[in-house]
């Protein structure tokens, strides 16, 4: 039997029940907004009642703050693997843009409430998804300024350009949609090429 | 007296009161989202009875719908200009992109609401700003094509370039803030050279 969507999707996460419901919710959120949605919506829609939802997160925002923390927790691991499996400046940074853009096509709806729900967090939870962020910035702003010492990248500025490579890629999560004729590897490897382009890497 | 923010916003609505309700709009969906959001909500933000509301807009769909196509107007009016200002592609589409984002990090919280509530609008709604979008994608994709016919660009495939360029732009909604230390102008600069290496343009 194939893994279900939510095993996939949270693999770190049990039991099953918990993870159903944070998949529930992520398709509540997405269709309404956060504030819009009620734990009973996300029991409902994830089968079960809101009694059950209690037993495996205490609010809605206990729901949000586990698919936000583990959505950023994924795409820092995919940004660390990413660059380590390149070797050259210019191969992680072609690996990086790569699963990173395709990690946010293929999980767009996902990815939108870990990009645009930020708000709707705690403080206290807000500032472990900001430092995840920040992790995030930092591991590509070291790999241009590695490319930058070695002469394999000419930027300007590397704070900048890591911003907008990383936004290139978010963003896939706001256009993206199930009828898009792009699949999600293809377009990673196109704006692959194009982020080579922006960090002025030679003989692309 | 200097003009107030919703007549800078939307020159071109009238009367005040209907701006000040779109005004009072934003920031009531940019905090709580378009489902959590009432119509007496938006009146009381705007200083005025839900009745006086129904004068200017028949519902908060209404307002959405004002907000959405008055910004994807405006950004179709903008890209235009910025492209019949440059002359040459290579100075058209730095004229372009320094305006798209200047425009999304000025206008962040509404071009928040004009970029990621379309899910909102009806599907009437929805079809007359998808028909702007499309305008807006199709100024950029023919300055491109006409890039790669003078030989001033080199691009692999012209419409993932010009979505990637637009990308770039929308996104800065997403993370610019009113702390942002980057003014909206120089953001723009910075980001139209990293535009002129995606398009591959000589001499940058």
């Amino acid at each position: 039997m194939p893994p279900s969507l939510s095993a996939e999707l949270w693999p770190d996460v049990s039991p099953d029940a918990a993870r159903r419901l944070m998949l529930a919710a992520v398709e509540s959120f997405a269709r309404r907004g956060f504030h819009a949605t009620t734990t009973r919506d996300i029991a409902t829609h994830a089968g079960m009642s809101p009694a059950a939802l209690y037993v495996h997160f205490p609010s809605k925002g206990a729901v949000l703050f586990a698919i936000s923390r583990s959505g950023h927790e994924q795409t820092l691991a995919l940004t660390r693997e990413a660059i380590a499996r390149g070797g050259t400046p210019v191969e992680s940074a072609r690996e990086l843009v790569t699963d990173f853009v395709a990690w946010h096509a293929k999980r767009h709806t996902v990815a939108r409430v870990v990009q645009y729900e930020l708000h709707a967090l705690s403080d206290d939870e807000f500032n472990i998804v900001a430092d995840l962020r920040k992790s995030i910035e930092r591991a590509v702003r070291d790999l241009i300024q590695a490319g930058m010492a070695d002469g394999s990248f000419q930027v300007a500025d590397p704070g900048t350009t890591a911003r907008a490579l990383l936004s290139l890629g978010i963003d896939v999560a706001r256009w993206y949609t199930d009828r898009t004729r792009t699949a999600p590897s293809t377009l990673g490897r196109q704006y692959a090429d194009l982020a080579l382009r922006m960090l002025g890497a030679r003989e692309i």
